[in-house]
């Protein structure tokens, strides 16, 4: 799996508080409008927990009693690779019901499924007509897809003919996802820079084509913190997983506390005496120091200084402490939600809703704007 | 323009009552299900006229009362080429008027602009998912684009970067307009054959993928006839054209008897002796037979019987009167419907629901078919 296929949250620790952007949404006035999506892909390991949904809810605690937050299951991004259709609606339940058990209040932020907007989808039928193939096509996520393609068939010359179309425009929807909202921030990982940078073009290649009375398209702004790469606990020379062979290399949100043990305690290290953050030349052991500075909400550095003279034993077993503790409350949450079933599918129709009203007044004006209304 | 880029409707004089297609729609048991869609493209040629909308009128004289007619304004696909707002807004409400001038009945038939039913650019998202890119590379449309777009740069080698992606991906929303409401038959021109097949095509890969209980996508059956190709009046080696610079090459709609009169009285034609139809060697004289078959409903050969004897000044003089009776009652009722702002407004209203609700059960069950409900 590309890792840019997840609508990553890598927020910065301290908010952008300090700037403020004006932004033109009609009837909206709120100072930043921060959309995220995440895809429906089953129980978050580590690394997609700290990479995404633990940063959705440092987000919603440090925004600005006038900051709007969108949080959107994309269900339309998940069809771009084959599914099992038990599977996927499974998934959407599942990770609404984790997106509310870690933390964020559908009462604060808005939190919906994506593919229940149709907004969504009519706009990024418009700017489809406005976005040259040429752009597509200079996306890193579509030529990996090309160059995974080109190996299957053994290294062939084939071409881009067997890729659905969805694969090739989904940038497209995710700039319409971003730009319904008139979004203003959006906080992706480094994978996703690229894809930013071509809503950002898109809008301005809208903005242009349709200039007055003033831009209607708001272009977004990155919120990029450097990626905290966990990787894979058997083999750090790879990032944790969910779909590596081996369960012993992950720790997944719902695992039980005996599970979190066993599997930190096998996790593969080295024999030099001592800890110190080497990520080339000690790769595992950095990484144990990562996942428990991620717990902890420290920086790495500030972490291996206190385990200088320590050894692994010392250190599994507070990453092992930590991990559970981190996980100890949206686990139980977790558990607890997924079987509100009525109370999940009532949260969904209610933020559907309004992201419907949210984005109904951006289409009704892109609409009026291009000659459709 | 490419006439591809018109739905073009052009139906069997004899209705095809005598076979009746079974269909699966959730909830709709009509023995045929006939699309149709139109481009706001402005006031109608001649060759526009029998091509599309007078072959409407026929299809729904001649439907079965259990037959459901569907007949769109596809705004949407407007869009893959660039287009003044202000102009495309009033060619929307033109082409409404026109539907209904030519005497579709919005109480028989759904008349709606595609534009307002976000079903089609759901589904289209859906089916992008299901569409291989090698199969929108082979449309014949899509190959001309790019040899315009090639020549237009001075044959220098460029590919398809610049060509926006609705462009390319357009046959996928053309078969989302008709697949999403079950349609069984399709009256289109041979110009868009390839287009249909791509949509039996994308139909039936869907229903390969998600084949329980039963196939859910109608495969929807070409009504195709002859083209009736109605060429300029200044220059038979070229079609009637909106775009050609003489407007002396073509009659519209809303013409007046004198300006038809003077348009076909300088229609070019030959100088041989009595009335054939041979479209090689007398294109100019074989144009006038067309129309004049077109405005009575006649073959083309039992037309040109009539006139082996006469001369050009018989055949003209009769053409005139034809074609002034046939545009008479469609032009009246268009310059009286054109002025009924409100009146429009409430036939595309209510179209525009008729259809949503129509395509809601589909949409509802392709949701549920691939695992998003």
């Amino acid at each position: 799996m590309l890792a840019s296929r997840l609508w990553r949250s890598q927020i910065a620790r301290s908010p952008l508080g300090a700037v403020r952007y004006h932004h033109i949404v009609p009837g909206q006035t709120h100072e930043r409008v921060i959309f995220s999506g995440i895809q429906p892909t089953g129980i978050p390991h580590l690394g997609n927990y700290f990479g995404a949904l633990a940063n959705w809810v440092k987000l919603q605690r440090d925004a600005a009693p006038d900051d709007e937050l969108l949080f959107s299951v994309v269900g339309w991004h998940a069809l771009t690779l084959p599914q099992d259709p038990q599977a996927l609606l499974a998934a959407r339940t599942t990770m609404m019901a984790l997106i509310l058990a870690v933390g964020i209040d559908p009462k604060r932020s808005i939190v919906f499924h994506q593919d229940e907007v149709q907004n969504h989808t009519e706009l990024a039928w418009i700017l489809s007509c406005h976005t040259p193939i040429g752009k597509l096509k200079r996306m890193t996520t579509w030529k990996t897809r090309l160059a995974v393609s080109r190996n299957a068939n053994d290294e062939s010359e084939i071409d881009d003919s067997l890729l659905n179309a969805g694969l090739f425009t989904y940038p497209i929807l995710q700039a319409a996802d971003v730009l319904a909202y008139g979004t203003t921030h959006v906080p992706v990982g480094e994978d996703q820079q690229q894809h930013i940078e071509l809503t950002r073009d898109i809008a301005e290649t809208f903005n242009r084509a349709y200039p007055l009375p003033s831009p209607l398209l708001t272009l977004p702004k990155l919120m990029l913190t450097p990626s905290k790469r966990i990787l894979s606990l058997r083999d750090a020379s790879v990032k944790m997983s969910k779909s590596a062979i081996d369960p012993n290399s992950r720790i997944v949100l719902t695992d039980s506390a005996d599970i979190i043990r066993a599997r930190i305690r096998s996790a593969t290290t080295d024999s030099i005496q001592g800890i110190t953050y080497d990520p080339v030349e000690r790769p595992g052991t950095s990484n144990l120091l990562t996942i428990l500075a991620a717990c902890t909400d420290e920086d790495v550095s500030t972490v291996a200084a206190r385990y200088a003279s320590k050894n692994h034993g010392a250190l599994k077993a507070d990453v092992t402490d930590a991990v559970i503790e981190a996980f100890k409350a949206p686990r139980a949450e977790f558990e607890r939600l997924r079987e509100e079933t009525a109370y999940l599918q009532q949260i969904a129709e209610e933020g559907a809703l309004k992201a419907r009203q949210r984005s109904d007044a951006m289409l009704a004006a892109v609409r009026k704007r291009i000659g459709l209304s």
